[in-house]
């Protein structure tokens, strides 16, 4: 069946995710012509002020500090703050249960807030690589402190941007989960990696280098489209150089990633007209198994929501995407951003 | 940490989706507050008419009719239609390939669509029980045919109601997606029923019995909140008697089923304000080894859509619960509905 774009229908294999998924352009418009129909224009007027927690000044509307940075607790001059999230989906008090094996669990462990700068109308990617690269190590250090807590088995940064994304409040922060469990995506991701690397002898991240897939690099960083993305202009920033987990970053790196992520974020506002979006990073589990970690690779993953998930997506666990990435890097890669700006 | 409903978080582990969920009270309205934000009430004048090609009598408008409930294609008055999708996810011509060891695939399949009405006002729970019933069998019909191609592997069944949860038209209606891959939810649920049933030597879904979980039961099946339901108010439709294919279902099964179907839509609809949903039939892949069967139970999934998926569901594959299962089937089990309407 030929389509509007010259494509017929594909299922991909992402070793990574370890599943199928449907691209499908006989729905799609032309890639270049993909936009979000409910962009985010958080107005800074709104919400903002006295309104707005996580403003610098409202500090007495949150749930307790961790810290923040420059780390000076009587600094009222802060840039970013880690707090705990007022309404935890995990509780951190309590005895820890000493097994996991049953069908139901404490739900004992972290859930925290990373309120990546002071000021309500400033987004993530209107800040500098610099203070992009703060808000990194602001990750890495909470993610060092949780570590110490052998009950933890995985620790989950995101960031949701924009109401349908899922941030109920539209001052710029991300959270951190924190786990008694290995979540269902990770240890999938893990028996895919392996997978690959049993049968290749290399790791499936090491390997992403497909030219038509690239949209931009950095010293350190690679971003791609991956080959069998989930979503339509999905993208991931990857690591060159193998690395099992996102706390190994050094301050270098981190700068260097936020530089990356920044051009990132501005590539998709500017085609997509400021989709919500989330980003994750996809890090390894705490104590992994050093035979794990040959095809334990972290990578950060962005994802905007240009289109809902329906039924066949939740019943089958199969996702239908309407860009080949071929297509969706080609248009990333060519767009031109203002990172003056 | 006590919550206004009296409970603290928990990690529960599901067998059939072999995964675990996160019941986090603490962002929880009371189980009985819960309403949907967007509630879905199509104006049955909007899209209604000459524009919508489901209506009787634009038949034209739409891709092949494959079959019509009564079957006899000269019969104007027909009551449910069967077509092609006009944009279908997969193509249904080209050859097949041999082998699905690789990393892409031909994207052949089928993607038809079951019109359940041919008037644009009607919704599925508006029709009677023997109605809703016609409709199961049309899904079972269609089943069948394609069954008999042996590189479809798996064959999804769903329903989007309302636009948030993916309907592109309002007219009423559900999908059938035939796939040459088992898809990865299946899979992990047949791994997950698996293990259950080497524990126990029990088939999991024959043994959903627990009264604080059960919503309501007809002749043959039971409805129930799952223990660990990925969803808030997340129903699923259970055969008592074990069976591990949909299309098994007879024509008095069948009328049963739509009879308890009917009151689930009804139920939901009432307590939660007329929410968007999907609904999924989880049945087992075609051709199924016979060493799975016993642990291969076939149901029906309702997913209310009371809130969306964000960084945190898309990252670790774990979903965040505010409703605990006891909680929301005591609330659906009390709600009252008028049936004769």
């Amino acid at each position: 069946m030929a389509t509007p774009t010259g494509r017929s229908p594909e299922l991909r294999h992402d070793p990574v995710s370890n599943r199928w998924v449907i691209f499908s352009p006989a729905r799609a418009k032309r890639p270049s012509d993909f936009k979000s129909k409910s962009p985010e224009n958080p107005d800074p007027n709104s919400s903002s002020g006295n309104s707005c927690p996580f403003c610098i000044g409202n500090e007495s509307q949150c749930a307790p500090e961790i810290f923040r940075f420059p780390p000076d607790l009587g600094n009222p001059n802060w840039k970013i703050r880690v707090i705990e999230n007022l309404f935890p989906a995990l509780s951190r008090t309590g005895e820890y249960p000493s097994e996991a094996g049953g069908r139901s669990l404490k739900g004992l462990g972290f859930h925290d807030v990373v309120i990546e700068a002071p000021v309500h109308s400033v987004q993530l990617s209107d800040l500098g690589a610099g203070e992009i690269g703060q808000v990194l190590l602001a990750y890495k250090k909470r993610i060092e402190q949780i570590a110490t807590f052998d009950s933890i088995k995985y620790i989950q940064v995101f960031k949701n941007h924009g109401a349908s994304a899922g941030a109920s409040l539209s001052h710029s922060h991300s959270q951190i989960l924190a786990l008694p469990v290995v979540p269902p995506a990770v240890s999938t991701r893990l028996d895919g990696t392996k997978e690959y690397f049993e049968k290749t002898g290399k790791c499936s991240l090491c390997e992403v280098r497909a030219k038509e897939l690239i949209i931009d690099e950095s010293t350190h960083f690679i971003s791609i489209v991956p080959f069998a993305a989930t979503f339509a202009f999905e993208i991931w920033i990857v690591p060159k150089d193998h690395s099992s987990h996102f706390h190994e970053l050094d301050s270098d790196q981190a700068v260097d990633l936020a530089g990356l992520l920044r051009l990132m974020l501005k590539k998709m506002s500017t085609q997509l007209n400021n989709p919500p979006f989330n980003f994750m990073i996809q890090t390894s589990p705490l104590r992994v198994e050093e035979s794990r970690l040959p095809y334990s690779h972290w990578f950060l993953q962005i994802v905007p929501h240009l289109g809902g998930v329906a039924g066949f997506e939740i019943g089958s666990g199969c996702h239908i995407n309407p860009v080949f990435p071929e297509d969706a890097a080609k248009v990333l890669r060519e767009v031109n951003v203002n990172l003056s700006g």
